[in-house]
């Protein structure tokens, strides 16, 4: 089984670590190729960066297409282009919020998100919203370190530990889900420091897709997520034109 | 890994055949254990009979951490006991209503449930309402036909399946779930009849408890699933005493 | 007419206690049974204990039937088997949850719930939405006195009024509603000290089933609430078996 | 116990009909006052009518007030001037449309409210949103009758009857609730026709209230609820102001 | 285009002040008629005082009828009246609480209301709740300065001032809602002074009616808003009837 | 006043038809610009679609606020791109989906959506949603007519004033909601053909960007609005780079 780790940004150290993470959960017999697009921003931290991030993304569902990738994980934690990825692949893609939020629901009561700017707190909300997950979500919690940052700051592991700790005290949560890709590898770190269960998405989105492609699922096309109908694209999008 | 899934009802065909959908859609590496209580109804197809139906599901749970499971799947679309397990498991459980309506949600923007019994949908549109699915899930629909015919009448399998056609057209649905476990072994025919994705809770909580345990996660137990306070239990039910 | 109150827990005194709270507000020609299982936990605090405590619950809804009981109150807050003790009787069942969720909501725009355990705070937050009460309900508030502390602890009653002061004023409500049925005997005492009206659940529920009783009101018995479809029971719940 | 049933509107045959209903439920000890205002519409029919209602109203909770009436029915179906008279009562104010829908939602998971003219729906939609009671309301059907030809229409009783019959079976719901003051003598014969529960606002509304009074609650006065400032008002309305 | 705004309280000084502020947003060719009714309370700070300044208010409304009104303003921020004005009126009736709810919903993802008494907070609940803007509002806070208070007390403009720096900054907020007809008048410090936006209703309310008939849009008069039905009134409303 | 409509297609007739729409509802002394952008697709009707015109329409925000734009119409129902756009401009900015569902709900309690492809009500019902309308939008029909041949096909008027007919009767709506920029210029002869309001929300955009601009609003820029963190944009989409 090939599966499709999309790092909807271009920096290229952070796709090794999110391929790293899908990986280390992948059951026997599932490859994950980790990819990183050839055009977009050098990480998403608002809707510009976000929906300039999705031309990208979105050839990197063609390419996967033309790969014989059975499914794909989205792994950005404001799931970019989730409903338009849908539309073009034959197989699952689940963003890596989704699998987390959905992934944490099953733990207890309530989980805590952990993010990094404060100014994504909306766009999580609102998937909070849109996934169901809203009734379990109990508070989104930012502790304002830059996403580049995550992997150059020495302070960051401890920072965002204690913030981990502090939601779940303040929201009386089950389990903390992070809030952002580049955070996969602090997982088990954060898990041990405060005893309760840590959701990374990427992990969660890995095992998601592979269970779904596992059990004979895709994503309905009769609807909503049929083929987009061909038409002309024009100028520099030219080439995204479906035939 | 061990994973044992547990049957809430007595009927042990159902069982086995229970426990072949699980085992299908297990990973290499996981085994299933499929058990039957030794107390409470045949089938599950009221309120009371699914509050009688715990006791005996509690009991194997309980057995099953003598045993060394690692997760457990309750395979009755009431999803009965299931934050009674919680406290009393260490490792995972999963409801195969959870599960079914947590997969199906992946896979577009509604869902329709087909069903055994009309008197049962009150309870699926709670489950669906508390596990966050209530916005994908458009419709339940009931076949009327009791739990056990399933496995007895030989009209049930197209009966079944035009009652899936019927609501995927009525609700403008992406995806069916099949509301009883006793219909695991349908869900691949239907697919292949109508064309869209049928998501059976069975095979979705085995991967979904299967990939928790992959992921090193367990329920919360730092508060509401915490082990229950010991106390004093009598009458025929003093055995259920914790210590 | 004749009602009878249920003590979903083994210990006596609470049934007692309980029994006191529903006759000193009953009409005249109300005569009340308060009534204690011959099996089950010997106090409720945890979904497991809620659990076991649905057999000797529902053992005496038959035993009532029998005694030709007009209506039915369950007394703990966490409404435990009502739904499958309305397929069971043929009067109205009420909780005392419900009871007192409901009738608080008739004070003003919004109410606190007092209760014991934190652990328990999910279970009534649960019904609070499914009673469509949640709107009302601003706040679950703990004092983390265990139920049958409730009789013996001196400084039980003290804390507990302190909890609703602090908790009317947090929340700005206009009522308080108690969160378990052993405090029944402190609401008069409560209501004094801090000068907002609190609920008693078993007072409520009293007069909530003798209204229904006396307008000709029974639970429509048509569809979810039909008497359960007979079937055969095993192990040590054969007797449970409807004829 | 003193009681005061106020009919909104200044029909004086609908007032003697109304408290009919409210004595023939009423426990012993209990007194009945029903009241008409001295100023308003002879029916209530739409926003308009509901709005001109109010102060005749108000005017008869300060007459109540005066007589010394524990507690207050507000016997039309949009619940006009609840709020206000919360504010002006000190026993506590129940409004049938409330009632109807709390008592109803005692009786299974849904009901269906059958009214007099389609307009008032959205009223009625309004309340139920508003009293939390949505979740249990599953269709409000009119008859398009107006309300003063309840009495005299010949034909009104069979046609109710049938619109209760056709929304039951519509909604699936387990429960009636009937959508006007002007229904009450009707709620018996309904009931025994179509075999489920019926909810008449003016007997439960009567019951609630009684209840509320036995149980020493009343609307709690600390914040919203409070006695309305003092201010001076003019014209017309002059004698309105509070002292 | 002739619009009406009506202050529903009748305090000349503030019918004054309303009309300036709506004068000083309305278009090139758009007369501003400020009116107050002839009966009614001086202010508004209760559902007694909002109750019993409707009659007045529509009095208004038949007024501007027949003074050739093309739309209205209803300037008090509960909204009284405004469905029974719609059935009056052929052309649009806006109310201030809601036109500012929703011209603050356009300018992010949430704002704070900062009104007068905290007792009518409970109104300004409700409205945004009706309104569909519940989601927008995330903090009702009242800065305890009764409606009169406004144009005479000096320290009322600062205290207004940090009340809305402190609900900025609580609530996360992206702009501010002024609570009350009366400070229309401090919109522009207030937004200079904290430098976010700030919404008055008198002036989003002038915009939006006027938007409305440049539209070519009025109520829908097919349904629950179509002119009541005439029928007669009684007492010291009878000037009321409809013909 | 300056405002820049955005059709976010590349078709230029559209953008001409749009512009004259905006144009025919500006106020004196506003002036309207309708652009077209430079890259994307031909028209709009799926999430793929929509993704791929948010480049070209954050290029024209960028553009117009070179030209001194005082605010924004996006131009397409589903809203692209709106909070990126709200990021970069200094304006406010209003989705004609925003624009067109806040106005209509002003005219009463429900109104419908009729638009082009069914595949695209998904994306309505999300926007209904998340703009607080989702409680006045009673259905969203679709006339399956592709957005490009409402232009070309004869018969497309008529088969779209017959859907509006059908919605209005089926959802007991007050209003009609128009789905499709394309459809601005069939407004009035809807209107005119049913009988109830039509709202197109070209027009109404433009005149709520129009009011937003006159009350001095914008959209609040301290959190999640704020201009997006400038960083390195890499590939074909390196202009897109924020100084």
């Amino acid at each position: 089984m090939l599966l499709t780790v999309i790092n909807p940004n271009t920096t290229e150290s952070m796709t090794a670590s999110i391929g790293k993470a899908a990986a280390a959960v992948a059951a026997p017999g599932t490859t994950i190729r980790a990819v990183t697009p050839a055009m977009g921003p050098a990480s998403i931290e608002s809707h510009y960066d976000e929906a300039l991030a999705v031309p990208g993304l979105l050839a990197e569902i063609a390419a996967g297409e033309r790969a014989g990738s059975a499914g794909y994980v989205i792994a950005c934690f404001g799931d970019p282009g989730l409903e338009a990825a849908r539309e073009l692949a034959h197989g699952p893609v689940v963003g890596i919020a989704e699998a987390a939020m959905r992934t944490a629901s099953y733990l207890g009561r309530g989980f805590s998100v952990v993010t990094t700017l404060g100014r994504t707190a909306g766009r999580a909300h609102d998937l909070a919203e849109h996934y169901g997950a809203a009734r379990f979500c109990r508070g989104i919690h930012a502790c304002e370190i830059p996403v580049l940052e995550l992997e150059t700051d020495p302070a960051a592991r401890e920072r965002i530990t204690e913030e981990c700790r502090r939601a779940i005290a303040q929201d009386g949560s089950d389990a903390v889900v992070l809030g952002c890709a580049g955070m996969a590898d602090l997982c088990a770190h954060i898990a041990g420091a405060i005893g309760v269960p840590v959701v990374d998405g990427v992990a969660a989105a890995t095992k998601a897709v592979e269970s779904l492609v596992s059990l004979g699922l895709r994503t309905g096309d009769r609807g909503e997520f049929a083929r987009p109908p061909a038409k002309t694209y024009t100028g520099i999008l030219a080439d995204f034109q479906i035939h």
